[in-house]
C-alpha cells in the first residue's frame, strides 16, 4: 500500500460519516439487516459488547447490584401510568396487536387472534419493572432493591445509524428502589460515577459528567445526569445516563412501604443505562484512517499472530514460536483477565491478511516469518501507533513487557482522546464568537466546527431553544462547574455558571 | 419445625405440580408477571441462568463458536420461506403491526402507523439469521460459520408454567453453515454431546440422548436429536435439541457457495438450543420437600453464612470467624471459578432465616453462634443431605475439605438423579403391561405412573399416535439403542430397536 493511501476510504477528513460506516464494515463489527433500522451485530463487534458487559457487570456487582429479567412486553395501560413517560415514547414504539397468523383463502398469511390490550415492545422498563416492585416492596426492610437487567429494547427511530441510533438495541437498565430521597439521589450519582469510571478506565473515553437541562431529561425523571464524550469530529455523544425519578414512578406504579415509624410512604426510585451505542462512541473516539483500534481492556483479541511461511518445514518452525508465545502468555493476566491470542493461519495473501487485521484493530499484531526466525525476533505492530511502524523484538522481551505494553496502549489511547477534548473545549463569552465557533468553515463539511463551548447560560428554556437553529444543544451542566458570575451567552442576562454547548449525535 | 413437617407444602407426594410452583416461590426464583404467559426471573433464579450461560458459553467457545446478535423482528415473508417452518410457528407468535401510539379525541391511546409488512417477534431465528448468512457466504473459504446467539424468544403458548413453558423465554440458539453434509451432521452430534456433557457434569442431570421421531422434529429439520431427562414424577423433560437442517433452510434463504471445484452449491446448516426451561429441569430433578437444591457447579452462592449473636461484642467475635472463612476461601477455586459466599446479617428471627436459606438451596449453609465459638467449630449443613442434619467442624477442616465437599455434593446429586432414571426405566415387551405401566394407580394423582418404557416400535406414525391417548409419546430413539429383533409394542409388527416411551412436560 502506497504511503499516502489509507485502509479506509474516505478518510475522516474527507467524509466523516462515510468513514464511520466503512470502519464498521471493514472491521466487521455490524451491518444493517433487512428489518428496518435493526442491525446485525457481527462476532467481532459482539465480542466488544460481551467484554463491556463483563466489565460493567463486575462494577454493578461490586456496588451491590444483582441481575434479573422482566418481560419484553408492556401492556399499553402500564406505559400510560406516568404521563410524561408515555408522551416521550408513544411516537416511536413497536406495538404487538395479534398473537397468531392465519392463512386466507388466497394462501396469504395474515395476523389473527387480536389482543384485548395491545402490548408495547419495551422501549425502557420503568413501568413493567415498577409493577413487580410494587408487589415486592411492603416494608422498609425490603429496601433498597438494587437490580439491573441486560436486555434488548426497541424504539422506532425514523433515521437510524449503526450503533448510534437503531430501532432495536442492546443495553442494561438499572432500576433501584429506596426508602429515602437521599439514598436514591446517592444511588443516581454512584451509578453516574460507575459509568464515568467505566468510560474512562475501560473504554479509554474521557467524559464530562453533569446534569441534563430540563428539556433533555428522561421522560418522567426529576433530574437526569449524563456522561458526554467528544468524538473526533468534535461533536458530543451522550454515552450514559443516570436518572433520579423521585416518587413519580413509585406513585405511578404504587410502590409503597411501611416506614420504620409504621407510616405508609411512597418509595424513591432511580434508573440508569448504557447501550450498544457505546460501541459507536468507541469507534468515533479511537478509530483512525486505517480502521478500528480497540482499547486493550475490552479487546476481542489482545494479540493477533500472522505466521508467514512457504512450506511445511517453515510452518513447523514458525508454529514452534507461535506456541511458545501462546504458552508464555497463558500464564499472564491483564487486569485479572486472560489474554486472548488469535492466530490467523488462513491461506490468503500476506498483504491482504495484514490489512485485514489492521482494520480490525486488535491492540497488537505480530508477524513471524522465516527472516524473523533467523534474526530471532518477531515483528510487532502497536495498533495505536498511527505510523503503523513495526518493532522487531525478541519473544522473551515481548512477553516480559506485554502487560506494560497493553497498559501503555490503553493509557495512550485515553490521553490522545483527552487531548482532543481539552484542545477543542473553549470558554466562549461573546455571542458572535459563539456563532462563529459553531458555523462550519466549509459548507461541504457541515460537521466540522469548533468543538465544545463552555459558556454562560441563564437557565431559560427559551435561550436553549434559540441555539438549536445552529443544531447546538446544551449537553450538560458539568458537575465540575464552579459558581461564577457571568452573562448568558444568548440573552445576556445574569448567569452563575457555565454549561457545555455542542453539536451532538 | 416439627420433624414431620416440611418447608414446602404440599410435598411432592401430595401434589407435585403445586409443590413445583411453591419451590419456585419460596426460593424466589421467578414469578408470573401481569403480562400473559411472561415470567419475571428474580435475582436468585437469574443467577442460575447466568451461571449456566457462563459454563455453556465456555463450551461453545472451546468448540470453535462465537456469539453474535440478530434482529428481534422477522418480516412475515421471511418466516414463510420454509413451508414446514412457518406451519410450526404460525399459530403461536406475537405480531407487531404498528409503530406508534396516537391519542384519540377521547384521550385513549391507540396503535397507529401501520406497517406495510407485519413483523413477527422471533420464535426462533433460522430465517432471519439465514438472510445474513446468504450475504456472508460466497465461497467455500467462508465456511464453516459457527455462530451462537443468546436471546429472548416469544412463542404464544396458551397454557404456561414457570420456566417450563412461557410466552417469552431466554435461550441460546446456535446456527451453523457447512460446505458438506458430513460436516453439518458432525456438528449436530458435536453440539448434542456438548448438551449432554453440560446437563450431566454441570447440572447433575443425567440424560438420554437420541433422535426424535419424524412427528416430533423441529419444524423444517431433516432430523432432530434431543436430550431427555427424567423428573422426580417420572415424566420426561426434553432439555435440549440439536437439528440437522440439511439444505432445506439454505435453499429457503439462498445460502449458496462456490465449491473448491468452482461449482455453485447450497450449503448445509444446523441449529441447536437450550433455554431457561433448564431451570425447570433443575428444580424437578433436585429440589425436595424442603425446597430448592442447586448443584455446586452453577450455585448462585456456594456457601451461605448465618451469624448468630445477641450483642456487639458477640457480633465482633463471630465476624472475625466469618472473615477468616472468607479470606481462606477466596484463595480457592472450584472448577476454575471463584467460590461465592453470602453472609446474611439481616435482623430477622433465626429460625425464619434458617428455613429461608434451606428453601433457597445453596449447597452449604453455615451457622456460627457463641456456642460454636466456645467449641471452636461451625455448624455446617449440606443441603443435599435430606435429613438436614448439621455437622460441627473446625474452620480449618471445613476449608481444607471444601473443594472435595462441593465435588461430593455435585456427584451425589448426579448419582441420586441417575438412580431415579435407572430404577424407573423398564424394558417392556407386553402391551397390557405397557398400558398398566402408564396407567395411574391413583385417579387423584394422574401424574404418578411407571416411568420410562424402553419398548420396541415398528416406526409407524400411526402406532406413535395410538399411544397418545395415554398421554404417552416417544421421547427419542436413544443413540445407545442396539439393533435387536422384536415386535412393536403397539401393533406387534417387526421392529429392530427399542425406543423410549414416556409421559412428558
Amino acid at each position: 500500500m502506497a504511503k499516502n493511501r489509507t485502509a479506509i476510504t474516505p478518510t475522516r477528513e474527507e467524509n466523516y460519516a462515510e468513514w464511520y460506516q466503512n470502519v464498521i464494515k471493514e472491521a466487521e463489527l455490524a451491518e444493517n439487516s433487512d428489518v428496518r433500522g435493526c442491525m446485525v451485530i457481527k462476532p467481532w463487534g459482539y465480542t466488544i459488547w460481551e467484554n463491556m458487559q463483563r466489565e460493567l457487570d463486575d462494577m454493578f456487582k461490586e456496588t451491590g447490584h444483582t441481575n434479573a429479567y422482566f418481560p419484553l412486553f408492556i401492556p399499553l395501560s402500564y406505559l400510560q401510568k406516568e404521563a410524561d413517560h408515555v408522551e416521550g415514547f408513544a411516537k416511536e414504539c413497536a406495538i404487538v396487536t395479534h398473537h397468531r397468523l392465519t392463512q386466507q383463502v388466497d394462501g396469504k398469511l395474515v395476523p389473527d387472534g387480536k389482543l384485548d390490550e395491545p402490548l408495547v415492545v419495551r422501549p425502557t422498563s420503568e413501568t413493567i419493572i415498577g409493577a413487580s416492585y410494587a408487589k415486592w416492596v411492603n416494608s422498609y426492610r425490603d429496601l433498597p432493591i438494587l437490580i439491573n437487567q441486560w436486555a434488548n429494547v426497541v424504539r422506532w427511530e425514523m433515521r437510524t445509524r449503526l450503533f448510534l441510533r437503531t430501532t432495536e438495541f442492546l443495553w442494561q437498565e438499572g432500576h433501584t428502589v429506596h426508602a429515602t430521597k437521599a439514598e436514591a439521589v446517592e444511588e443516581t450519582f454512584k451509578m453516574l460515577n460507575v459509568y464515568k469510571k467505566f468510560a474512562e478506565e475501560i473504554l479509554a473515553i474521557p467524559v464530562i459528567e453533569g446534569e441534563k437541562t430540563e428539556s433533555e431529561r428522561f421522560p418522567g425523571a426529576v433530574f437526569t445526569y449524563s456522561i458526554e464524550a467528544m468524538m473526533q469530529d468534535k461533536k458530543a455523544l451522550q454515552s450514559g445516563t443516570s436518572h433520579f425519578l423521585g416518587q413519580k414512578f413509585a406513585k405511578a406504579s404504587k410502590i409503597k412501604f411501611q416506614s420504620k415509624k409504621g407510616k405508609e410512604e411512597f418509595a424513591w426510585t432511580t434508573s440508569w443505562g448504557v447501550s450498544t451505542r457505546l460501541i459507536g462512541a468507541l469507534i468515533m473516539t479511537h478509530a483512525d484512517d486505517n480502521g478500528m483500534i480497540i482499547p486493550p481492556r475490552i479487546a476481542s483479541a489482545h494479540i493477533v499472530i500472522l505466521p508467514i511461511y512457504k512450506n511445511d518445514e517453515e510452518r513447523e518452525k514458525i508454529f514452534a514460536v507461535v506456541n511458545e508465545i501462546g504458552k508464555k502468555v497463558s500464564k499472564l493476566r491483564f487486569h485479572d483477565r486472560k489474554i486472548v491470542i488469535k492466530v490467523d493461519d488462513r491461506d490468503i495473501r500476506g498483504g491482504e491478511k495484514n490489512w485485514y487485521w489492521i482494520k480490525k484493530g486488535a491492540p497488537l499484531k505480530i508477524e513471524i516469518g522465516p527472516k524473523d526466525l533467523e534474526k530471532n525476533t518477531i515483528a510487532v505492530l502497536r495498533r495505536d501507533n498511527p505510523s503503523l511502524k513495526k518493532s522487531f523484538i525478541e519473544v522473551e522481551e515481548f512477553v516480559s513487557n506485554l502487560i506494560d505494553t497493553l497498559d501503555d496502549i490503553q493509557n495512550n489511547m485515553y490521553n490522545k482522546a483527552k487531548k482532543l477534548l481539552i484542545d477543542n473545549t473553549f470558554e466562549i463569552d461573546n455571542y458572535n464568537e459563539f456563532v462563529k465557533f459553531f458555523t462550519p468553515k466549509n459548507i461541504n463539511k457541515p460537521e466540522i466546527h469548533g468543538g465544545f463551548a463552555s459558556s454562560h447560560w441563564c437557565g431559560s428554556v427559551d435561550c436553549e431553544e434559540r441555539v438549536k437553529k445552529f443544531k447546538v444543544t446544551i449537553r450538560n451542566i458539568p458537575s465540575s462547574t464552579k459558581e461564577e458570575k457571568g452573562k448568558c451567552i444568548i440573552c445576556g442576562k445574569d448567569s452563575n455558571k457555565r454549561v457545555i454547548f455542542a453539536k451532538s449525535y
